[in-house]
């Protein structure tokens, strides 16, 4: 049995039950009952998704940025270069990168992982090395790449997470930089979703309103080029995902099976969450969705997966800055659930 | 001339040099123009409040909760009996209110001030001492408080914000405790925003349809018994208000009068800044506006104050909690503002 297949066995849904039970303690804190909102309902989900109602721990936080690159970059669907990819994977390791002030304010490791660049990053320290190719075939010429070289972009990921996971990592995050791969994401979600590609496809880095339309163009022409190899979640990943996309819907399934739960950063790493959530539903579960993007199309995804996000605030970065953004939420919440006072242990009133 | 009166003449409008000179040096960063969405505007605003657009600190911050009563309480307005005011000072003097838990997370210190619970309040370690009087008048009989009452409770909120500013406190976020103060809260803004009673009353702390609809009968009765009183915002702020929300007026006015950035908190603390907005307009550029409230009610008072707040969690609280979770989103932009590499020192290619 391969990983993939005994890793989706070891993925159960969640017993309501736990949730009833976190419910219960959060009624007895000192506020009225549901005056927290969304953070209630976090906590709730922590401790589902745990299995541990008593004291819930969230400590260690991981955030796996997966970097690939794509051969539908040479269409010219992106306003930057190609290069751009392998240069802001040394920018990550150097420190200087959006998601590492992010990561290193919220108290979040981050960990670059090579999956997929077209270039060999020689003498890069620290970068984990796990590249299943030089970058994707052009998915507007046949598919991105072979059904085995998705599953294992896909087991990578879930080798990380499990191996987080097995060293005390308590929260992971999701995150991916590729130049050119709102493109591949929004085929995927004009494949599973069966929605309009107008409607899915946005501006990424900030294209102009041609380079937009010939983005469209090639959407619809990998679409049509690949639509033999879209009937499972994995062909479609296959036919036109990234090695990113995949890595990231790994992670996903790995921290699953091990209780552990993901945070999805935005438009790129809700196509790999999509992928593990039509792999097996049960996944969804184990999901906080961090942010709704900028890049259109991302409202329509999330609402088709039934989920609100945590924060909006306007972000199109990728690299895992929204899952960053997310986690003190998310910690907020289960503090809340372990900290606050009781109604009987402070002496407050309850409502008359 | 009066504290008030002084603090209001050192209030001055932000300069939009500043913001463009923010705006230059967020471009250069290694992120595709705007990528960061309200993260750079937030990060911008820092710097054209501070004045500080080199390298912009954010250090200090200290949540101010002011405590009141309502003599409004009597008509059975709300869901809890009065003496909760009490009860909570000092829950959250032992730290077992949610703002003790939030505020510890992002690493902010919390300041209870008794500004008019009407309770003794003995043996109360920490608590900050300034009672302006033991709860307000009952506003649906008269005025709640007296014109120089009022005044005072305002001067209270500036001088603890001037002395936090003196001591190095560089972002002070808004905080209300105070049974039945959605009250005076929906009333004022019916006053000042001349809006429908209906539309800008909620549940609070969750009443039930016949409180609720007893709720609006007595704001109503209120607007009417005062009516001669509230054409200024001092005044109806004196005829309507509550003593927590005059002193939230007063603190947000002393913080932009040190060119300290304010995070409001809710519903009673949009009260509080409407009021200090409408005394003087500059006031609204210092201001970050935390969350969007589950009451009913505010997110009209945040349309017409033009204002999209940076979550909204479902919260209705107060305490400050909103307050405290938006903190690490602005120390987050200041961060990114300060620390992200630009493209010409990470040799990363910019836009083709």
């Amino acid at each position: 049995m391969s990983l993939l297949e005994k890793t989706l066995g070891e993925i159960r849904p969640v017993e309501a039950a736990l949730e009833r039970a976190a419910r219960a303690r959060l009624e007895g804190l000192t506020k009225p009952p549901g005056s927290l909102g969304r953070l209630e309902d976090i906590a709730a989900r922590y401790c589902l998704i745990t299995g541990e109602v008593q004291q819930p721990v969230l400590g260690r936080k991981k955030i796996f940025t997966f970097a690939g690159d794509h051969g539908v970059a040479d269409e010219g669907v992106s306003a930057y270069p190609k290069a751009v990819t392998a240069q802001m994977v040394r920018n990550m390791l150097a420190g200087g990168a959006a998601i590492c002030v992010l990561a290193r304010h919220v108290g979040a490791e981050v960990c670059v992982v090579d999956i997929g660049v077209d270039d060999p990053l020689e003498n890069a320290p620290g970068l984990i090395r796990r590249k299943i190719r030089r970058g994707t075939a052009n998915i507007a010429k046949g598919p991105a790449l072979t059904r085995a070289e998705a599953v294992r972009a896909v087991e990578v990921g879930i080798e990380l997470a499990q191996a987080a996971a097995a060293e005390g990592v308590q929260l992971i995050g999701t995150g991916d930089m590729g130049i050119a791969n709102t493109t591949p994401s929004a085929a995927l979600f004009a494949a599973l979703l069966r929605c309009p590609v107008e409607r899915i496809t946005g501006r990424g880095t900030g294209i102009d309103d041609a380079t937009l339309a010939r983005k469209v163009r090639v959407i619809k022409q990998a679409l049509k080029i690949n639509r033999a190899q879209l009937s499972s979640p994995l062909e479609a990943l296959a036919a036109l995902g990234g090695l990113e996309i995949a890595g990231i819907g790994g992670l996903i399934l790995g921290a699953a099976s091990r209780r552990v739960p993901a945070v999805v950063d935005g438009f790129i790493s809700s196509a790999g969450a999509l992928v593990a959530c039509r792999m097996h539903p049960p996944v969804r579960d184990y999901l906080f969705f961090s942010h709704r993007s900028q890049e259109a199309g991302h409202a329509a995804v999330l609402r088709h997966l039934e989920t609100e996000p945590l924060l909006d605030l306007g972000l199109r970065l990728g690299e895992g800055t929204g899952a960053a953004l997310a986690m003190p939420i998310i910690e907020a919440a289960v503090k809340i659930y372990n900290q606050m006072a009781t109604f009987r242990s402070a002496g407050v009133s309850n409502k008359e």
